[in-house]
C-alpha cells in the first residue's frame, strides 16, 4: 500500500524511493532483457526459451519469468496434462516494454563495430 | 581481437558469446541506465550527477562512468585547474542509446499504476 501512495507523485526512476525504479530493474536485469526479447515472436515453452537464451540457467530463467509475471509483463499458462505443459507469452503491456528493450538492444547490435573499436583504442 | 572477429557474424544479444551482450549489460546495469538518463539534459559534474541519481555511491558512480566512457557513450573532460574540474557529457552515440533507455524508463513510469495493481493482485 505504501507503494501505491508514492504514485500520487509523478513516477521518476531517478528518485531512489520511486517504485518505478524497482520495476525498471526487473526489465533491465541481465536475463529480464533477454527473456523479453526472446518472447517477442510469440509463445514459448520453458525449455525452448532456455535454448534461445544462450547461457541462462534453469534457476535464473525460472526466477526471471516469475518476477516478470508478477509485474504483469508475462502471461504463464499451465495446461492440466501429464506431463505438465506450460507456455509463456508477453501480455499487451509486456509487448510494449519488450519493443523498447528490443530497440535498445538493436541500437547496440547496430553500432557494435564502432563500440568495439572505441574499446580497443 | 577475438571480439572483432565475432562481428563478422550479425551481432545477436541472445547469443552467449556475442560481444553485444556485454555492452548491453553495461547500458542496462543498475546505475548505467540512470547515468544515461541523467546525462540527457546536458553536461554534468560528478557531484551533480551523484545528487541527481538517488542512492548511488561515489564508487559505483565512478565505476559506471568509466565503463560507459570506455564503450564510447560518455565523454569525460578534465580541465587542468586546481581544484580539479571534470565534466561528463553523452557522445552522439551515447545520446542515441540514452534515448532508447529513456523511452524504456518512461514506458515503466507511464504504466506504473497498472504494474503496481498487478503486483498487488
Amino acid at each position: 500500500m505504501s507503494d501505491i501512495s508514492l504514485i500520487d507523485r509523478k513516477p521518476d526512476v531517478l528518485s531512489e524511493k520511486c517504485p518505478s525504479r524497482r520495476v525498471l530493474n526487473h526489465v533491465t536485469s541481465r536475463w529480464g532483457v533477454l527473456v523479453l526479447i526472446a518472447l517477442q515472436d510469440g509463445t514459448h515453452r520453458f525449455s525452448n526459451l532456455r535454448r534461445r537464451i544462450g547461457g541462462v540457467s534453469e534457476r535464473m530463467l525460472a526466477q526471471t519469468l516469475r518476477v516478470l509475471e508478477e509485474d504483469g509483463f508475462i502471461q504463464r499458462t499451465a495446461y492440466p496434462v501429464v506431463p505438465p505443459h506450460v507456455e509463456y507469452d508477453l501480455t499487451p503491456l509486456g509487448q510494449t516494454v519488450a519493443e523498447k528493450v528490443h530497440a535498445l538492444a538493436a541500437c547496440i547490435e547496430d553500432n557494435l563495430g564502432q563500440i568495439l573499436a572505441t574499446q580497443d583504442a
